[in-house]
Protein backbone atom coordinates (compact mmCIF):
# COMPACT_ATOMS: atom_id res chain seq x y z
CA UNK A 1 0.00 0.00 0.00
CA UNK A 2 1.34 3.49 -0.83
CA UNK A 3 2.24 5.55 1.73
CA UNK A 4 -0.64 8.24 1.09
CA UNK A 5 -3.11 5.63 0.99
CA UNK A 6 -1.76 4.75 4.45
CA UNK A 7 -1.81 8.71 5.91
CA UNK A 8 -5.28 8.75 4.13
CA UNK A 9 -6.23 5.38 6.60
CA UNK A 10 -4.71 7.11 9.17
CA UNK A 11 -6.56 10.31 9.17
CA UNK A 12 -9.81 8.80 8.90
CA UNK A 13 -9.79 6.42 11.77
CA UNK A 14 -8.25 9.49 13.76
CA UNK A 15 -11.22 11.49 12.68
CA UNK A 16 -13.84 8.49 13.56
CA UNK A 17 -12.07 7.92 17.07
CA UNK A 18 -12.24 11.85 17.66
CA UNK A 19 -16.38 11.69 16.80
CA UNK A 20 -16.70 8.80 19.11
CA UNK A 21 -14.56 10.66 21.98
CA UNK A 22 -16.47 13.78 21.66
CA UNK A 23 -19.57 12.26 21.89
CA UNK A 24 -18.82 10.15 25.10
CA UNK A 25 -16.74 13.00 26.76
CA UNK A 26 -19.15 15.80 25.05
CA UNK A 27 -18.40 19.28 25.76
CA UNK A 28 -14.86 18.24 27.23
CA UNK A 29 -16.89 17.05 30.21
CA UNK A 30 -14.23 15.83 33.14
CA UNK A 31 -13.87 12.68 34.32
CA UNK A 32 -16.38 10.37 36.45
CA UNK A 33 -14.95 9.88 39.52
CA UNK A 34 -14.46 6.26 40.65
CA UNK A 35 -17.63 4.87 43.03
CA UNK A 36 -17.03 4.05 46.24
CA UNK A 37 -19.53 1.21 46.16
CA UNK A 38 -21.03 -0.62 43.03
CA UNK A 39 -23.74 -3.34 42.52
CA UNK A 40 -24.73 -4.92 39.81
CA UNK A 41 -28.55 -6.15 39.96
CA UNK A 42 -31.55 -7.73 37.83
CA UNK A 43 -35.53 -7.09 38.07
CA UNK A 44 -37.73 -9.42 36.47
CA UNK A 45 -41.19 -7.64 35.78
CA UNK A 46 -44.64 -9.48 34.63
CA UNK A 47 -47.72 -7.29 34.03
CA UNK A 48 -51.41 -8.43 34.69
CA UNK A 49 -53.14 -8.57 31.54
CA UNK A 50 -56.56 -10.07 33.29
CA UNK A 51 -55.30 -13.92 33.01
CA UNK A 52 -52.21 -14.46 34.78
CA UNK A 53 -53.01 -13.38 38.43
CA UNK A 54 -51.00 -16.09 39.52
CA UNK A 55 -47.81 -15.44 37.99
CA UNK A 56 -48.41 -11.31 37.62
CA UNK A 57 -45.72 -8.72 39.63
CA UNK A 58 -47.34 -5.78 38.21
CA UNK A 59 -50.26 -4.10 38.00
CA UNK A 60 -51.77 -1.42 35.76
CA UNK A 61 -53.59 0.71 38.23
CA UNK A 62 -54.24 4.07 36.28
CA UNK A 63 -54.95 4.54 33.00
CA UNK A 64 -55.59 7.76 30.39
CA UNK A 65 -59.36 8.96 29.57
CA UNK A 66 -60.57 5.71 27.10
CA UNK A 67 -57.86 3.48 28.31
CA UNK A 68 -58.54 0.16 30.72
CA UNK A 69 -56.94 -1.74 33.11
CA UNK A 70 -55.93 -5.09 31.55
CA UNK A 71 -54.55 -4.17 28.24
CA UNK A 72 -51.66 -0.66 28.22
CA UNK A 73 -53.12 2.51 26.33
CA UNK A 74 -52.96 2.91 22.75
CA UNK A 75 -50.31 6.07 22.03
CA UNK A 76 -47.21 4.45 23.36
CA UNK A 77 -48.98 3.69 26.99
CA UNK A 78 -48.91 7.51 27.74
CA UNK A 79 -50.97 7.74 30.87
CA UNK A 80 -50.38 4.07 32.21
CA UNK A 81 -49.19 4.04 35.69
CA UNK A 82 -48.17 0.49 36.83
CA UNK A 83 -47.55 -0.59 40.40
CA UNK A 84 -45.13 -3.30 40.97
CA UNK A 85 -43.41 -5.76 42.84
CA UNK A 86 -40.58 -7.59 41.17
CA UNK A 87 -38.32 -10.19 42.41
CA UNK A 88 -34.77 -9.11 42.42
CA UNK A 89 -31.92 -11.38 41.18
CA UNK A 90 -28.16 -11.38 41.14
CA UNK A 91 -28.28 -12.94 37.70
CA UNK A 92 -29.93 -12.34 35.03
CA UNK A 93 -32.69 -15.71 35.36
CA UNK A 94 -36.23 -15.50 36.66
CA UNK A 95 -35.80 -18.07 39.10
CA UNK A 96 -33.16 -17.82 40.25
CA UNK A 97 -33.50 -16.88 44.48
CA UNK A 98 -34.64 -13.49 44.98
CA UNK A 99 -32.07 -11.16 46.80
CA UNK A 100 -34.95 -9.02 47.17
CA UNK A 101 -37.95 -6.58 45.95
CA UNK A 102 -37.87 -3.78 43.65
CA UNK A 103 -41.48 -1.95 44.43
CA UNK A 104 -43.04 1.31 43.73
CA UNK A 105 -44.20 2.66 40.28
CA UNK A 106 -43.57 3.52 36.35
CA UNK A 107 -45.44 5.93 34.21
CA UNK A 108 -45.83 5.62 30.64
CA UNK A 109 -44.91 9.43 30.01
CA UNK A 110 -44.70 10.15 25.87
CA UNK A 111 -47.65 9.95 23.42
CA UNK A 112 -45.14 9.36 20.51
CA UNK A 113 -42.16 6.93 21.59
CA UNK A 114 -41.73 4.81 24.90
CA UNK A 115 -40.28 6.76 27.77
CA UNK A 116 -41.57 6.13 31.43
CA UNK A 117 -40.84 7.44 34.66
CA UNK A 118 -39.62 5.77 37.58
CA UNK A 119 -39.82 6.39 41.28
CA UNK A 120 -38.79 3.10 43.27
CA UNK A 121 -37.11 1.38 46.06
CA UNK A 122 -34.94 -1.89 46.27
CA UNK A 123 -35.20 -3.44 49.45
CA UNK A 124 -32.32 -6.32 49.80
CA UNK A 125 -31.80 -8.78 51.67
CA UNK A 126 -29.45 -11.38 51.59
CA UNK A 127 -25.61 -12.45 52.89
CA UNK A 128 -23.86 -9.67 51.20
CA UNK A 129 -26.63 -6.37 51.53
CA UNK A 130 -29.64 -5.56 53.85
CA UNK A 131 -30.98 -2.28 53.13
CA UNK A 132 -33.02 -0.62 50.92
CA UNK A 133 -31.43 1.89 47.74
CA UNK A 134 -34.63 4.63 46.50
CA UNK A 135 -34.07 5.48 42.86
CA UNK A 136 -35.77 8.48 40.85
CA UNK A 137 -35.57 9.61 37.19
CA UNK A 138 -36.82 9.53 33.73
CA UNK A 139 -36.40 6.15 31.52
CA UNK A 140 -36.26 6.53 28.16
CA UNK A 141 -36.81 2.98 27.38
CA UNK A 142 -35.69 2.64 23.89
CA UNK A 143 -32.21 3.95 24.55
CA UNK A 144 -29.73 1.30 25.02
CA UNK A 145 -28.36 2.42 28.90
CA UNK A 146 -29.89 5.12 30.05
CA UNK A 147 -29.36 7.26 33.88
CA UNK A 148 -31.39 7.29 36.78
CA UNK A 149 -30.47 9.03 40.23
CA UNK A 150 -30.02 6.72 43.49
CA UNK A 151 -31.44 9.52 46.07
CA UNK A 152 -31.53 7.88 49.27
CA UNK A 153 -30.82 4.65 51.05
CA UNK A 154 -31.15 3.24 54.23
CA UNK A 155 -29.22 0.09 56.45
CA UNK A 156 -26.67 -0.74 54.46
CA UNK A 157 -27.33 1.94 52.07
CA UNK A 158 -27.37 4.47 54.60
CA UNK A 159 -27.34 8.17 53.15
CA UNK A 160 -25.91 6.69 49.90
CA UNK A 161 -26.61 8.88 46.70
CA UNK A 162 -25.50 7.57 43.02
CA UNK A 163 -26.30 6.93 39.46
CA UNK A 164 -28.11 3.44 37.92
CA UNK A 165 -27.70 2.80 34.97
CA UNK A 166 -30.60 0.70 33.53
CA UNK A 167 -30.40 -1.48 30.74
CA UNK A 168 -33.22 -3.51 29.24
CA UNK A 169 -31.86 -7.29 29.35
CA UNK A 170 -34.93 -8.77 27.77
CA UNK A 171 -38.71 -7.91 26.34
CA UNK A 172 -41.36 -10.47 25.94
CA UNK A 173 -44.49 -8.99 24.24
CA UNK A 174 -46.13 -6.98 26.58
CA UNK A 175 -46.02 -8.95 29.31
CA UNK A 176 -42.51 -9.80 31.04
CA UNK A 177 -39.18 -7.32 30.89
CA UNK A 178 -36.04 -7.59 32.58
CA UNK A 179 -33.99 -4.92 33.87
CA UNK A 180 -30.38 -5.04 34.32
CA UNK A 181 -29.33 -2.25 36.95
CA UNK A 182 -25.68 -1.27 37.60
CA UNK A 183 -25.30 0.86 40.28
CA UNK A 184 -22.67 3.00 41.50
CA UNK A 185 -22.62 5.18 44.69
CA UNK A 186 -20.71 7.98 44.85
CA UNK A 187 -21.52 9.00 48.48
CA UNK A 188 -21.20 6.19 50.68
CA UNK A 189 -21.27 7.22 54.41
CA UNK B 1 -19.65 -23.09 92.28
CA UNK B 2 -16.54 -24.56 90.07
CA UNK B 3 -14.26 -22.28 88.46
CA UNK B 4 -14.99 -24.09 85.16
CA UNK B 5 -18.59 -23.75 85.38
CA UNK B 6 -17.86 -20.14 86.11
CA UNK B 7 -15.90 -19.79 82.72
CA UNK B 8 -18.38 -21.93 80.76
CA UNK B 9 -21.39 -19.36 81.58
CA UNK B 10 -19.02 -16.34 80.75
CA UNK B 11 -18.31 -18.36 77.42
CA UNK B 12 -21.73 -18.34 76.90
CA UNK B 13 -22.12 -14.88 77.59
CA UNK B 14 -19.93 -14.01 75.42
CA UNK B 15 -21.49 -16.09 72.96
CA UNK B 16 -24.63 -14.77 73.05
CA UNK B 17 -23.14 -11.09 72.88
CA UNK B 18 -22.00 -11.73 69.95
CA UNK B 19 -24.52 -13.11 68.58
CA UNK B 20 -26.84 -9.64 69.47
CA UNK B 21 -24.46 -7.69 68.64
CA UNK B 22 -23.89 -9.42 65.11
CA UNK B 23 -27.07 -8.87 64.45
CA UNK B 24 -27.08 -5.25 65.50
CA UNK B 25 -24.26 -4.19 63.71
CA UNK B 26 -24.59 -6.59 60.74
CA UNK B 27 -21.04 -7.35 59.18
CA UNK B 28 -19.13 -5.12 61.38
CA UNK B 29 -20.80 -1.83 60.29
CA UNK B 30 -19.81 1.47 61.53
CA UNK B 31 -21.36 3.70 64.11
CA UNK B 32 -23.66 6.21 62.59
CA UNK B 33 -22.73 9.70 63.09
CA UNK B 34 -24.76 12.47 65.12
CA UNK B 35 -27.72 13.62 63.49
CA UNK B 36 -27.50 17.93 63.08
CA UNK B 37 -30.72 18.23 63.51
CA UNK B 38 -33.60 15.97 64.26
CA UNK B 39 -37.46 16.55 64.66
CA UNK B 40 -40.00 14.27 66.12
CA UNK B 41 -43.43 14.12 64.84
CA UNK B 42 -46.88 12.96 64.10
CA UNK B 43 -49.29 12.76 61.39
CA UNK B 44 -52.62 11.30 60.86
CA UNK B 45 -54.60 9.61 58.19
CA UNK B 46 -58.32 9.14 58.05
CA UNK B 47 -58.85 7.32 54.12
CA UNK B 48 -62.02 7.85 52.18
CA UNK B 49 -64.38 4.88 52.80
CA UNK B 50 -67.68 6.75 50.64
CA UNK B 51 -69.18 7.58 53.88
CA UNK B 52 -66.68 10.33 55.65
CA UNK B 53 -66.55 12.96 53.20
CA UNK B 54 -65.66 15.55 55.77
CA UNK B 55 -63.50 13.32 58.00
CA UNK B 56 -61.42 12.22 55.11
CA UNK B 57 -57.57 13.49 54.89
CA UNK B 58 -56.81 10.99 52.08
CA UNK B 59 -58.41 8.94 49.26
CA UNK B 60 -58.06 6.19 47.03
CA UNK B 61 -57.46 7.08 43.52
CA UNK B 62 -56.13 4.40 41.67
CA UNK B 63 -56.88 0.76 42.05
CA UNK B 64 -56.38 -2.50 40.29
CA UNK B 65 -58.49 -3.76 37.53
CA UNK B 66 -61.50 -5.23 39.73
CA UNK B 67 -61.21 -3.11 42.67
CA UNK B 68 -63.01 0.20 43.63
CA UNK B 69 -62.00 3.17 44.73
CA UNK B 70 -64.02 3.38 48.56
CA UNK B 71 -62.78 -0.02 49.83
CA UNK B 72 -58.80 -0.35 49.95
CA UNK B 73 -58.08 -3.49 47.01
CA UNK B 74 -57.74 -7.32 48.45
CA UNK B 75 -55.00 -9.05 48.08
CA UNK B 76 -53.26 -6.76 50.97
CA UNK B 77 -54.09 -4.01 48.72
CA UNK B 78 -51.91 -4.36 46.32
CA UNK B 79 -52.32 -1.65 43.40
CA UNK B 80 -54.11 1.02 45.54
CA UNK B 81 -52.76 4.22 45.20
CA UNK B 82 -53.65 7.51 47.89
CA UNK B 83 -53.52 10.78 47.75
CA UNK B 84 -53.22 11.92 51.23
CA UNK B 85 -53.26 15.71 52.82
CA UNK B 86 -52.96 15.00 56.90
CA UNK B 87 -52.05 17.11 59.42
CA UNK B 88 -49.15 16.83 61.19
CA UNK B 89 -48.79 17.69 65.06
CA UNK B 90 -46.34 17.47 68.06
CA UNK B 91 -47.83 14.98 70.15
CA UNK B 92 -49.61 11.59 68.89
CA UNK B 93 -52.94 13.56 69.36
CA UNK B 94 -55.05 14.08 66.57
CA UNK B 95 -56.63 17.15 67.55
CA UNK B 96 -53.44 19.14 68.64
CA UNK B 97 -53.49 22.21 66.67
CA UNK B 98 -51.37 20.83 63.14
CA UNK B 99 -48.10 22.57 63.07
CA UNK B 100 -48.19 21.34 59.20
CA UNK B 101 -49.59 18.96 56.53
CA UNK B 102 -48.24 15.70 55.46
CA UNK B 103 -48.75 15.78 51.71
CA UNK B 104 -48.39 13.07 48.82
CA UNK B 105 -49.00 9.36 48.03
CA UNK B 106 -48.42 5.94 49.46
CA UNK B 107 -48.85 2.90 47.09
CA UNK B 108 -49.79 -0.80 48.18
CA UNK B 109 -47.06 -2.87 46.62
CA UNK B 110 -47.31 -6.14 47.41
CA UNK B 111 -49.69 -9.09 46.91
CA UNK B 112 -48.83 -11.04 50.01
CA UNK B 113 -48.14 -8.77 52.51
CA UNK B 114 -48.53 -5.09 53.68
CA UNK B 115 -46.40 -2.68 52.33
CA UNK B 116 -46.05 0.65 50.43
CA UNK B 117 -44.45 2.50 48.64
CA UNK B 118 -44.22 6.65 49.99
CA UNK B 119 -43.57 9.61 48.19
CA UNK B 120 -44.69 13.35 50.32
CA UNK B 121 -43.63 16.22 51.60
CA UNK B 122 -43.78 17.98 54.86
CA UNK B 123 -44.92 21.33 54.78
CA UNK B 124 -43.69 22.79 57.97
CA UNK B 125 -45.04 26.08 59.36
CA UNK B 126 -45.05 26.77 63.10
CA UNK B 127 -42.83 28.42 65.31
CA UNK B 128 -39.75 26.26 65.74
CA UNK B 129 -39.51 25.92 61.71
CA UNK B 130 -41.14 26.51 58.62
CA UNK B 131 -40.19 24.62 55.70
CA UNK B 132 -40.58 21.58 53.41
CA UNK B 133 -39.00 18.21 53.80
CA UNK B 134 -39.16 16.05 51.01
CA UNK B 135 -39.42 12.07 51.58
CA UNK B 136 -39.20 8.82 49.82
CA UNK B 137 -38.95 5.31 50.41
CA UNK B 138 -40.25 1.68 50.95
CA UNK B 139 -42.47 0.99 53.75
CA UNK B 140 -42.95 -2.81 54.74
CA UNK B 141 -45.42 -1.45 56.95
CA UNK B 142 -45.79 -4.82 59.43
CA UNK B 143 -42.03 -3.73 60.77
CA UNK B 144 -41.78 -1.96 63.80
CA UNK B 145 -39.81 0.53 63.27
CA UNK B 146 -38.92 1.33 59.33
CA UNK B 147 -36.28 3.86 57.54
CA UNK B 148 -37.10 5.98 54.27
CA UNK B 149 -34.80 9.13 52.66
CA UNK B 150 -35.07 12.40 53.83
CA UNK B 151 -33.96 13.44 49.93
CA UNK B 152 -33.94 17.47 50.48
CA UNK B 153 -35.59 20.17 52.04
CA UNK B 154 -36.62 24.00 51.30
CA UNK B 155 -36.42 26.83 54.10
CA UNK B 156 -35.37 25.74 56.99
CA UNK B 157 -34.52 22.39 55.82
CA UNK B 158 -32.64 24.25 53.06
CA UNK B 159 -30.58 21.38 51.05
CA UNK B 160 -30.73 19.16 53.90
CA UNK B 161 -30.39 15.22 53.71
CA UNK B 162 -31.37 12.25 56.12
CA UNK B 163 -33.25 9.40 57.13
CA UNK B 164 -36.28 8.94 58.43
CA UNK B 165 -37.59 6.57 61.07
CA UNK B 166 -41.23 5.53 60.62
CA UNK B 167 -43.54 3.82 63.88
CA UNK B 168 -47.15 2.88 63.00
CA UNK B 169 -48.55 4.58 66.56
CA UNK B 170 -51.86 3.60 66.73
CA UNK B 171 -54.28 1.54 63.95
CA UNK B 172 -57.87 1.59 63.93
CA UNK B 173 -59.29 -1.06 61.22
CA UNK B 174 -58.74 0.65 57.97
CA UNK B 175 -59.55 4.06 58.03
CA UNK B 176 -57.52 5.69 61.04
CA UNK B 177 -53.07 5.42 60.97
CA UNK B 178 -51.14 7.58 63.08
CA UNK B 179 -47.38 7.62 61.99
CA UNK B 180 -44.39 8.95 64.53
CA UNK B 181 -42.06 9.98 62.67
CA UNK B 182 -38.53 10.38 63.65
CA UNK B 183 -36.40 12.55 61.55
CA UNK B 184 -32.75 12.49 61.29
CA UNK B 185 -30.94 15.01 59.38
CA UNK B 186 -27.02 14.35 58.93
CA UNK B 187 -26.64 16.78 56.03
CA UNK B 188 -27.90 20.23 57.47
CA UNK B 189 -26.15 23.44 55.60
CA UNK C 1 -36.55 68.92 63.72
CA UNK C 2 -35.49 68.82 67.39
CA UNK C 3 -33.02 65.72 67.90
CA UNK C 4 -35.42 63.87 70.04
CA UNK C 5 -37.71 63.35 67.31
CA UNK C 6 -34.88 62.65 64.61
CA UNK C 7 -33.79 59.87 67.06
CA UNK C 8 -37.37 58.19 67.59
CA UNK C 9 -37.85 58.28 63.73
CA UNK C 10 -34.28 56.65 63.41
CA UNK C 11 -35.98 54.09 66.17
CA UNK C 12 -38.99 53.58 64.25
CA UNK C 13 -36.56 52.85 61.30
CA UNK C 14 -34.36 50.50 62.72
CA UNK C 15 -37.77 48.41 64.59
CA UNK C 16 -39.28 48.11 61.07
CA UNK C 17 -35.84 46.84 59.52
CA UNK C 18 -35.96 44.13 62.18
CA UNK C 19 -39.29 43.38 61.59
CA UNK C 20 -38.72 43.01 57.91
CA UNK C 21 -35.50 41.20 58.22
CA UNK C 22 -36.47 39.04 60.51
CA UNK C 23 -39.41 37.48 58.15
CA UNK C 24 -36.43 37.33 55.29
CA UNK C 25 -34.17 35.64 57.35
CA UNK C 26 -36.04 33.98 60.41
CA UNK C 27 -34.65 33.22 63.26
CA UNK C 28 -31.38 34.57 62.27
CA UNK C 29 -30.94 32.10 59.42
CA UNK C 30 -27.44 32.08 57.85
CA UNK C 31 -26.43 33.53 54.40
CA UNK C 32 -27.98 31.23 51.36
CA UNK C 33 -24.68 29.93 49.53
CA UNK C 34 -23.82 30.80 45.76
CA UNK C 35 -24.99 28.32 43.37
CA UNK C 36 -22.46 26.48 41.46
CA UNK C 37 -25.02 26.47 38.56
CA UNK C 38 -28.05 28.34 37.65
CA UNK C 39 -30.34 27.42 34.81
CA UNK C 40 -33.69 29.14 34.11
CA UNK C 41 -36.41 27.19 31.99
CA UNK C 42 -39.76 27.45 30.97
CA UNK C 43 -42.37 24.39 30.57
CA UNK C 44 -45.97 24.60 29.29
CA UNK C 45 -48.82 22.13 30.28
CA UNK C 46 -52.18 21.54 28.15
CA UNK C 47 -54.27 19.08 30.10
CA UNK C 48 -56.29 16.80 28.05
CA UNK C 49 -60.25 17.66 28.49
CA UNK C 50 -61.82 15.47 26.32
CA UNK C 51 -61.62 17.51 22.74
CA UNK C 52 -57.79 18.37 22.25
CA UNK C 53 -56.40 15.12 22.11
CA UNK C 54 -53.79 16.81 19.24
CA UNK C 55 -52.52 19.59 21.75
CA UNK C 56 -52.58 18.22 24.89
CA UNK C 57 -49.45 17.59 26.60
CA UNK C 58 -51.11 16.12 29.53
CA UNK C 59 -53.50 13.81 30.96
CA UNK C 60 -56.11 13.18 34.21
CA UNK C 61 -55.22 9.23 34.80
CA UNK C 62 -56.57 9.02 38.32
CA UNK C 63 -59.09 10.72 39.93
CA UNK C 64 -61.21 9.97 43.67
CA UNK C 65 -63.95 8.23 44.06
CA UNK C 66 -66.96 9.97 41.82
CA UNK C 67 -64.97 12.43 39.81
CA UNK C 68 -63.98 11.10 36.01
CA UNK C 69 -60.54 11.77 33.16
CA UNK C 70 -61.76 14.25 31.08
CA UNK C 71 -61.96 17.05 33.61
CA UNK C 72 -60.80 17.78 37.11
CA UNK C 73 -62.18 16.99 40.50
CA UNK C 74 -64.23 19.09 42.13
CA UNK C 75 -62.55 19.96 45.97
CA UNK C 76 -59.65 21.66 44.26
CA UNK C 77 -59.11 18.81 42.43
CA UNK C 78 -58.04 16.92 45.91
CA UNK C 79 -57.26 13.46 44.40
CA UNK C 80 -56.53 13.84 40.64
CA UNK C 81 -53.21 12.84 39.36
CA UNK C 82 -51.68 14.01 36.18
CA UNK C 83 -48.86 12.38 33.77
CA UNK C 84 -47.42 15.06 31.68
CA UNK C 85 -44.89 15.43 28.80
CA UNK C 86 -44.42 19.02 28.77
CA UNK C 87 -41.99 20.62 26.13
CA UNK C 88 -38.61 23.04 27.89
CA UNK C 89 -38.15 26.00 26.70
CA UNK C 90 -35.71 28.74 27.29
CA UNK C 91 -38.26 31.48 26.83
CA UNK C 92 -41.90 32.10 28.19
CA UNK C 93 -43.06 31.02 24.63
CA UNK C 94 -44.87 27.71 23.78
CA UNK C 95 -43.87 27.99 20.27
CA UNK C 96 -40.18 28.43 20.65
CA UNK C 97 -37.95 25.41 19.77
CA UNK C 98 -38.05 23.06 22.82
CA UNK C 99 -34.41 22.15 24.70
CA UNK C 100 -36.09 19.83 26.19
CA UNK C 101 -39.08 17.35 28.12
CA UNK C 102 -40.42 17.59 31.73
CA UNK C 103 -41.83 14.59 32.61
CA UNK C 104 -43.22 12.59 35.80
CA UNK C 105 -47.03 13.71 37.43
CA UNK C 106 -48.50 15.87 39.75
CA UNK C 107 -50.83 15.13 42.11
CA UNK C 108 -53.68 17.58 43.45
CA UNK C 109 -53.49 16.94 47.24
CA UNK C 110 -55.80 19.41 49.49
CA UNK C 111 -59.26 19.95 49.71
CA UNK C 112 -59.51 23.43 50.40
CA UNK C 113 -57.04 25.43 48.73
CA UNK C 114 -55.00 24.46 45.44
CA UNK C 115 -51.94 22.87 46.75
CA UNK C 116 -50.00 19.83 44.54
CA UNK C 117 -47.18 17.39 45.23
CA UNK C 118 -44.63 16.54 42.03
CA UNK C 119 -42.29 14.51 40.66
CA UNK C 120 -40.78 14.56 37.26
CA UNK C 121 -37.64 15.08 35.56
CA UNK C 122 -35.97 16.97 33.00
CA UNK C 123 -34.98 15.49 29.73
CA UNK C 124 -32.44 18.32 28.30
CA UNK C 125 -31.22 18.09 24.76
CA UNK C 126 -29.51 21.28 23.70
CA UNK C 127 -26.23 23.06 22.89
CA UNK C 128 -25.41 24.36 26.69
CA UNK C 129 -26.98 20.52 28.24
CA UNK C 130 -27.30 17.21 28.00
CA UNK C 131 -28.74 15.30 30.45
CA UNK C 132 -31.41 14.81 33.37
CA UNK C 133 -32.42 16.96 36.60
CA UNK C 134 -35.06 15.10 39.13
CA UNK C 135 -37.18 17.20 41.07
CA UNK C 136 -39.62 16.59 43.86
CA UNK C 137 -41.49 18.61 46.42
CA UNK C 138 -44.64 20.32 47.58
CA UNK C 139 -46.25 23.10 45.53
CA UNK C 140 -48.89 25.58 47.19
CA UNK C 141 -49.67 26.53 43.70
CA UNK C 142 -51.44 29.87 44.86
CA UNK C 143 -48.15 31.32 46.64
CA UNK C 144 -46.42 33.27 43.94
CA UNK C 145 -42.92 31.33 44.46
CA UNK C 146 -42.48 28.02 46.04
CA UNK C 147 -39.72 25.74 46.07
CA UNK C 148 -38.78 22.07 45.55
CA UNK C 149 -36.11 19.83 45.75
CA UNK C 150 -33.39 19.23 43.09
CA UNK C 151 -32.85 15.91 44.22
CA UNK C 152 -30.01 14.30 41.76
CA UNK C 153 -29.11 14.53 37.94
CA UNK C 154 -27.37 12.42 34.86
CA UNK C 155 -25.20 13.67 32.45
CA UNK C 156 -24.17 17.09 32.33
CA UNK C 157 -26.24 17.40 35.98
CA UNK C 158 -24.38 14.09 37.17
CA UNK C 159 -25.08 13.76 40.92
CA UNK C 160 -26.06 17.28 41.70
CA UNK C 161 -28.37 18.63 43.91
CA UNK C 162 -30.07 21.60 44.36
CA UNK C 163 -33.52 23.88 45.19
CA UNK C 164 -35.91 24.84 42.39
CA UNK C 165 -37.91 27.91 42.16
CA UNK C 166 -41.21 27.62 40.48
CA UNK C 167 -43.27 30.57 39.56
CA UNK C 168 -46.91 30.38 37.67
CA UNK C 169 -45.61 32.33 35.14
CA UNK C 170 -49.01 31.96 33.27
CA UNK C 171 -52.52 30.21 33.82
CA UNK C 172 -55.11 29.68 31.30
CA UNK C 173 -58.51 28.98 32.53
CA UNK C 174 -58.03 24.84 33.36
CA UNK C 175 -56.16 24.10 30.76
CA UNK C 176 -52.97 25.81 30.21
CA UNK C 177 -50.35 26.40 32.43
CA UNK C 178 -46.84 27.56 32.17
CA UNK C 179 -44.36 27.38 34.90
CA UNK C 180 -40.92 29.37 35.21
CA UNK C 181 -37.93 27.24 36.78
CA UNK C 182 -34.99 29.08 38.09
CA UNK C 183 -33.07 25.99 39.09
CA UNK C 184 -30.03 26.31 41.50
CA UNK C 185 -27.95 24.07 41.95
CA UNK C 186 -25.27 23.74 44.81
CA UNK C 187 -23.58 20.52 44.80
CA UNK C 188 -22.30 20.10 41.09
CA UNK C 189 -19.36 17.49 40.71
Amino acid sequence: MASSAKNCIILVALFLFSISSSSAFPMGKKQRPKPCKELVLYFHDIIYNGNNAGNATSAIVAAPHGANLTILAPQFHFGNIAVFDDPITLDNNLHSKPVGRAQGLYIYDTKNTFTAWLGFSFSLNYTAYKGTINFIGADPILVKARDISVVGGTGDFFMHRGVATIVTDAFEGEVYFRLRVDIKFYECW
